[in-house]
């Protein structure tokens, strides 16, 4: 598909992931709001609780720091124990060190005021934040993400990282939305692919793509259309059928 | 956590995952697997069918390539349309070619032939595979994965994956399992940070993780202690419900 949209990575940090027992599900989550508002999506990456480890993937990932895609979007140790070590590593990647962030101590020190408890040094920890960043909002818990460079840091738990996307995407610049459309046949893949290759000759600006699978009725291909073009999206799938004779 | 341990990462090939089409899953399950079966899974990565990407991310994954791992596992991309990609990349970054495997065309061939249809030349495409490779069983479509270097090659189908792990993971020498044992309390994580840093100094030998969650009860941490030996990991998990008052 091309586009001229910005490009976008997802590092999400957590062994608990890696070792299986959680399955990953933010950066699934983030990658249909990217692709709803015109962002282009080109990797995920998963890294255990592991401070060189992120640092490297950070500096891999962020255009600031001389990697890949114009946006990181980062999931998963901001929180207020010993393994939560993302906010020294994205400081490190960025060259520059953590602080307590006066604002977002306050945030912190008005949540406890609401809630009657004492905001304690392990509370305090999820005021840390690198020198230079700007926050990003969580409306569910009060400790903030941030975001520094192209870089841009949000929390593991669902629902606030969920929070954290409503709130931060509508404030970057997106580009186009990527339109698609799809269709199921109850056929092998292989019985479409002569056809799904002529479709992608007839449209080098398009994306097709045919994903397989296996139910109790056998096999069957679900086929999809990409593009920034809805007109164009529309006239391919037609096309497709038209050869498929559907 | 301490561990020989053979390290290993797992590279998803996959434009419907970066889309938000599809939650990924292949990972997952490998994940789980390999646990338990004695290797250290240190990092995915998920990215788009492009050729270059592909050859980059096999390359800084694969040990025999210089990568950082000792072992790759790969989903997806090696189906029989155009964009089933996958094959050629790995042959590339293993500074080798695709040809059509004499043993793959055989299993192909009695695949057809009892289902009483013909090995058309893109079901043919389902037998190429890297010089050098060794076939990996699929038990479900005929269609075999491969392996090459450190780097073994799986389908994106979850059924077809799935029957791929279970008859490679037994073939490959793995280490010790490793062993977990978890405590779900109804407290935030600010309220464990205390006792879980105490333990994770008396057991340096052991990773400990705290897994925030929130639902309608409010907010509650799950407190998982992880390593090789299961002896040593009941007596922390012991200690720590001690320090909780659990």
């Amino acid at each position: 598909m091309q586009s001229d949209n910005p490009t976008a990575a997802i590092l999400v940090i957590g062994d608990e992931i890696l070792s299986g027992r959680t399955r990953e599900g933010n950066a699934h989550h983030l990658a249909g709001v990217l692709t709803a508002t015109g962002f282009d999506l080109r990797e995920m990456r998963i890294v255990a609780d592991d401070h060189d480890q992120i640092v490297a993937a950070i500096r891999a990932l962020d255009s600031s720091l001389g990697g890949a895609y114009d946006l990181l979007f980062t999931s998963g140790g901001i929180g207020p124990t010993h393994d939560d070590i993302t906010a020294d590593a994205v400081a490190a990647a960025h060259g520059t060190t953590v602080e307590i962030n006066d604002e977002a101590r306050a945030l912190l020190q008005a949540r406890c005021d609401r809630m009657g408890v004492e905001l304690t040094p392990n509370r305090l920890r999820m005021a840390r934040v690198p020198v230079g960043a700007t926050l990003i909002d969580n409306a569910v818990s009060a400790a903030p993400g941030f975001s520094i460079g192209r870089t841009h840091v949000m929390a593991g738990v669902p629902e606030v990282f969920r929070g954290m996307v409503d709130w931060l995407i509508p404030r970057l610049p997106g580009g186009q939305p990527a339109q698609s459309l799809s269709v199921e046949v109850r056929r092998g893949e292989s019985e479409v692919a002569e056809e799904l290759q002529a479709l992608a000759a007839e449209f080098p600006d398009l994306s097709m793509g045919s994903y397989p699978f296996h139910d109790e009725r056998g096999w069957g291909t679900n086929l999809v259309v990409r593009g920034l073009d809805g007109e164009r999206v529309a006239f391919a799938m037609s096309e497709l059928k038209r050869l498929l004779k559907l």
